[in-house]
This record gives structure tokens, C-alpha cells and sequence, in this order.
């Protein structure tokens, strides 16, 4: 029997300039008098940590910072978080302000500091046990300082197994912060390569969440069965379609001019409504993919980034997002050339070339690498770059066809290079 | 100053055939024992409530049912189902079955079975003290049987004051549903006239978010000063679009054909993303007038409702938003024009009777009255309507103009015979 329900949660949501202020208030809404405020030491340098921590003072909470979330989070940068946590609560609110990898090491911290065990008891199976959280989670709030990563609308945390070499997560819906704040204003200070990288992720957060697998075409699944992501559904269509239309107005502006703010706003507000969207639907084969190109890095050092070997999580999914989009074309043709024209509205033609044009083309102009092999992959690689993508099965699952590993290591070996 | 900021918040959400034999698995995720379940008469005629507390049995829950809850609430029969609750409870959850009266009785009960005091502390100013509840609230799953009042998205219980002969309601965040369990199979044994009826009241939840105030042309608020309806915003935006879109497709045929599956299915996800988009915009001139004309009945008695004097919710919003909409038209002409268009792609022209003729063609279609003269009106009330739209500022203000007397006057006036 084929499955006729689909769910849909979210966080509230505080969005436009000026909201970041409003959280001491928001908080004492929530019953919060001691709050452990989570960031990194890139965002902390901005500034906005401190002052939002101030503004909490005067509304009479005790703040505890954390400022050491690791970009691109690992078990020990998670532990390493979580025993400090335990060590400076209890806490009863949490706050994390900063991109993906802050607001990602919020929610392990929330987790293992209101639930018994250690991290690799919630890590998705089969890396780790898998185990749903037993206690009532604090409330957590999430302020995104980089227009990319929708985790302040997610049920996951994702993290890179160090001794494993694998990126992993743990996902589960308590997961998912209570209410994010969402303040334009903060993003101003991104570098060009982060809102060119995380741009691509946005985009393809919707790409992925428009063209998952739809919701009916899995079997029935008993209630507890039921995960956060459930396929592509008429709900996520409503904010993917229209995370792309933002996008196509506004993504080359944000990265060519930083102080474009229209354009900021309208990433922030794509971010947001595709963080929706892919919160719901779920993503696929480029997200599968990211995985093992971002967990094997060797020296890749992108500008805008800490100085350590890294490919950000926003190009690692870019990077092969041409090709399985052309890989995927024929399971949903209607739904790939419908998201190319509402990219670019000009895109002409009815093939599965249509859709990784548009994105090739996207990727040149914003200064995205042109395929694995600037990132340092070759065609060596590409056994073990299939072998990390295939543990993603749960990523896997949500493409709107079912990949062999064939299928994957053919799209590895035609994202070398792009153009 | 004026306001940057928007705010959006949703139950988290159920949909499709099949959802509500689930609730005892999500009831008890939100650790649940014992329930109180809160219908009607009609709607426990038709047997789904039975059913679904049988299911809760199942699933080990204990379930105590209150079938009186009164269509078209009053301050009486809320006073009547929160005595019973406080009698038969504790309970640690309440599952609302049924339209609009049943999910804002439970609403009601649910608030003053965990916070001190009685009903008129916490309506609406200047009819009652409008206190906001000091305690947390029981988790509250809504399964509407009605495609229509969005009640189980919305933060608001509607009631009559019968002394006062008025409507009014409470409104406040923590009214509103934990989750919304939207079954179209449930759906099927509305009468004819309860979905045209419903119908017009998603139409209008739809129409009136899409030409409320833009939220950015009101004033800056204070965080203390938000209210969970803060105009048309890019969120609410996108919900009224596609409810408008999908009601063009199906409004019709689920009034004429009640066994029409694919019509019913499409009514009950217009009801609720109507719901999820005025719940945070807001309504306006329609609704405000509506509640006077619903509170003021004389004899009207519509086929398919319990036989007593009634102007149900729905018709009593749309007899007047053909004029309302004309009279709003000058405010915002490109979003009257577009709603035109997204329900009935045929419609032609300009100007401000582009959208009242779409509205008044459907009215008659579907068997609407037509006209305040129907359902017992004349020139010589239109001072005591007036006088109870007036009451409703907090309404009124969400319209693109404000109007004055006269103008609803003119409006109420010109609404006696559309046709």
C-alpha cells in the first residue's frame, strides 16, 4: 500500500532586521533565566555573539558562552562543547548564533546535557546506535549569522566521525530549535566564498527537496515509522519553488556585492524558506554526496574560511549537483525543467541538460570551484568518495531514483570538471 | 518607525486519509494518559469521534469524551464543557473532533482547566480583562471534520456573550494547537450548505490575509507588543496564493459532489494553509462584520445546521466581502486583481469590481444567500451592525485602509442583494 500522509513541523520564526534584538524577551517568554549562548570563534569576532549576550543581561538572564563550536562539527569538537556544557550548567534555554556548524553543535549540546549517554548513542546508525532521546529537551533558539545552512529549521546535527573518516548525524525532531530569529543584518558580514557556498547549498536544498521522491510513492508506513523527512510534498513544493525564485533574483548580487542588503534579505528569506522546505521533504543524492567530498578533504583551503584544509559543506554539495541532476532528470523531467526556468527564466530547451546548465553556469559566476578535481579529488578517488556516499542511505532513500553505485561513481567521475 | 520585523508560527501538522487513526502513537510521543477528547452532537453522529477514542484505548490512553460542545460557541456552553473538564479531569492532553466549535471549545477548556480564574478574564478588551494565561497550557491535537475555520492553525476561540448579544474571542500564542491532524476522509459527511458555507470562510481566511496591512507599513513594535497576527507578510503570502489556487479547482465540485474524494482532499489543504496563512496576517472588514451579523440573528435557519436561528461563521463572512473587497480595492489594487485571478483565471478587467464579481458568481453557484436581506436584514439594523463591527478594532486594524463608520455602513448597505 502506498503512503497517503505527509507531516510537517517547524520552528517559529522571527524574521527582519532588528529581530536578533527581541530574544532576551523571547526567551523570558520560554521561562529561560540561565542561558548557554553557543558560537564559533569566527562569528564570535563579528561581534553579534557579545552584543546579543548583553542585550539577554539586561533582560536580567545569566549567560554562559561557548564560543569554540569547531566549523564543520566533529565528535571531539561536539564532546568537547557537551563537557563544557555540563560542566558550566544546568543551563535552561540554549542559544546558538552563527551558521550550521553553531547552530548543529547547539542541538548536541541540548541533547546530551538533558538525556543520559554519550554522542555515539543518538549518531545515526549504522555509525552509531541511533537511539531517540528519552527526556524533554531545553528550548533552543537559533540565530543564523550565514544564509545557508537551514539548520535553524532542521531536525539534524551534523557531524564528521574523526577515527571513522565518515560525516555523519544524528536526526531526530526534538531535535529542531524551538524558534529561530532570523536578522538580515548579521549576514552582512560574510565573506564572498562563504555566501557563494552557502547560496549553493540553499539552492540545492530546494533543487534536492523539489525533486525528492514524492511522499505517495513510498510505501505506508505505521506512525512510528514516520521520520521528520517524508519526500517531496505539497507543502515543501510551496517553499522550494519559492526559495528558487528568491534566488534567482537575488544569489549573484548577495556574493558580487556583500553590501547589496535587498539582496541579503532575500538570501536570508530563500535560506529560511528553503531551510523549510528540505526540513520537511528531505534532500538526496547531492547532499549524499557532500558527505564524503567535505570528510576526505586533503588541502583544499578556500578564501573566506578558517586556514585549515576544508571544502565547505555548500560546495561539497555544488560540486556534483550538475551531474545528478542530469542523473535524476528522467524519473521527474516536468519538476528539474520547471526548477531550471524558475532559476533562470531564460533557460531554453526540454532535456536533462536544461537544469545542470543553469547551475554550471551559476557556479562559474559566483566563483564555486569547476568540479572535484580543483578541490584535489581524481578519478583514484572515486571508489572511495561511492563508498561515503553509499552510507547515506537514509539520504539516498528520498532521490526520486534509487542510485547504484555505478549510477554514484559515474556521477563523481563527471564532476571533475564542469566547464 | 516603521515595523521590520515579522513573526511565523504553525502547529506542527498531519495530513492525508488515514492521519486520524495515528493520534494515540502522537499522543502518547507527547506524554500522554489521559485525555480529554471535546466534539459536538452532530459530528459524534457520525461516528469518528467514537472511533478515535477507541483507538486512543488502544494505544493504552484513558479517554473521557464531552460531546456538548455548542456550535457557535457562548460564553455558556464554554462555562458548561470547562466545568465538566475541571470535574472529570486531570487530564494531560485534549483532542479537539470536530469544525471550528469544538476545536475552540477545547481551546477554552484546555486554558482555563490549567490557568486560575474564569472565561472573561481572558477574552478579548473591552468585553473582557484579555489576561494572558501565567501556566503552560496541555499539549492540544485538533482533527478538523469541517474544511473551513482553519481553527486547528489559529491562536484565537471565537464565542457569543449572549448578554451582550456580541461576539468576541480570546486570543493569545498558547492557544494554539500542538498539532493539527487534518483527515479529508473526515470531511465527507459535511451537508452542501456546511461546505459552501466553510468554503467561503477558507475564501475569505484567504482573501483577507492576501489584502491585509503589509506588516512593514504598521508601526514598529516592542517585542511585548506583538501579537500573533502581524499583517500580510512573504510567508502568509505564500499560503493564501496556493489555498486561492487550489479552492479555483475545487470549491465547486465539493459543494456539488460531496463523494468527489479529490475535491474534498483539495478543500481540506485549502482550510488549512488558509488557516497556517491568516493565522499569522490576521483578517479584516469580513470577518469583523461577520461577527455581528452572526450574533444578531433573528430566524434564519440554513439547511444542514442544527434547527435553530443561525448564520453560520462562513456565510456570515462572505455576505459582505464582495463590498468589503470593493471598498479595499484603492489600498492594494495589484493583490485584488491577482486574487481575482487565482480564482477564476477567467476573470477580466481592472477595477474594483473585478474581485467582487469573481465572489458574488461563486456565492451563487454554491447557494449562498443572497445577500444580508436573506438571512433577515434590513436598512434598519444597519446601525447595530455597525455598531458590532466597530467592536472588532483588533480586526479592523489588520485592514489595507481603515474604515470609518460610514464606510462599513455603505458596505453593510450595499451588501442587502448582491445579485
Amino acid at each position: 500500500m502506498s503512503e497517503t500522509v505527509f507531516t510537517y513541523a517547524a520552528p517559529a520564526l522571527k524574521f527582519g532586521t532588528g529581530s536578533s534584538g527581541e530574544i532576551g524577551h523571547d526567551l523570558r517568554q520560554l521561562g529561560a533565566r540561565r542561558v548557554l549562548l553557543v558560537t564559533d570563534p569566527g562569528v564570535a569576532a563579528t561581534g553579534h555573539p557579545a552584543r546579543i549576550a548583553e542585550r539577554l543581561v539586561g533582560h536580567g538572564l545569566e549567560v554562559t558562552t561557548y564560543d569554540e563550536a569547531h566549523v564543520e562539527p566533529t565528535d571531539e569538537s561536539l564532546a568537547h562543547a557537551i563537557a563544557f556544557a555540563r560542566d558550566a550548567g544546568p543551563f535552561d534555554a540554549v542559544v546558538a548564533v552563527g551558521g550550521g556548524s553553531s547552530i548543529d553543535t547547539a542541538k548536541a549540546v541540548n541533547l546530551l546535557t538533558t538525556n543520559p549517554g554519550e554522542l555515539m548513542d543518538y549518531v545515526n546508525a549504522p555509525v552509531g546506535k541511533a537511539l531517540a532521546p528519552t527526556e524533554r529537551l531545553l528550548p533552543l533558539v537559533a540565530v543564523p549569522t550565514t544564509t545557508g545552512t537551514g539548520a535553524e529549521s532542521t531536525t539534524i546535527c551534523v557531524l564528521d566521525v574523526l577515527s571513522l573518516h565518515v560525516k555523519t548525524g544524528i536526526s531526530h525532531p526534538a531535535l529542531r530549535p524551538t524558534l529561530a530569529v532570523v536578522d538580515p543584518a548579521l549576514t552582512a558580514t560574510q565573506p564572498a566564498m562563504v555566501t557563494a557556498a552557502a547560496g549553493m547549498d540553499i539552492l540545492c536544498h530546494a533543487l534536492e527537496s523539489y525533486t525528492a521522491r514524492w511522499y505517495a510513492e513510498f510505501d505506508a508506513k505505521q506512525p512510528e515509522q514516520r521520520v521528520p523527512y517524508c519526500g517531496a510534498n505539497p507543502i515543501s513544493d510551496l517553499w522550494s519553488e519559492r526559495a528558487m525564485d528568491l534566488l534567482a533574483g537575488a544569489f549573484r548580487r548577495a556574493v558580487h556585492d556583500g553590501e547589496d542588503e535587498q539582496a541579503r534579505e532575500q538570501m536570508a528569506m530563500a535560506a529560511t524558506f528553503a531551510g523549510l522546505g528540505f526540513g520537511n521533504a528531505g534532500v538526496h543524492i547531492p547532499h549524499a554526496n557532500a558527505y564524503p567530498i567535505a570528510g576526505r578533504v586533503r588541502d583544499y583551503r578556500p578564501a573566506g574560511y578558517p586556514d585549515e584544509p576544508i571544502v565547505p559543506h555548500g560546495m561539497a554539495v555544488a560540486l556534483t549537483a550538475p551531474e545528478a541532476f542530469r542523473f535524476t532528470f528522467d524519473a521527474v523531467p516536468e519538476r528539474h525543467l520547471r526548477a531550471a526556468r524558475l532559476l533562470d527564466p531564460s533557460a531554453a530547451g526540454d532535456g536533462p541538460d536544461v537544469l545542470p546548465g543553469v547551475l554550471t553556469r551559476l557556479m562559474r559566476d559566483i566563483g564555486i570551484p569547476n568540479g572535484l578535481a580543483e578541490v584535489g579529488y581524481a578519478e583514484a578517488d572515486v571508489d572511495d568518495l561511492v563508498a561515503g556516499a553509499v552510507q547515506q542511505q537514509r539520504l539516498l532513500a528520498t532521490a526520486p531514483v534509487s542510485p547504484t553505485e555505478e549510477d554514484l561513481a559515474s556521477v563523481f567521475r563527471r564532476s571533475m570538471e564542469h566547464w
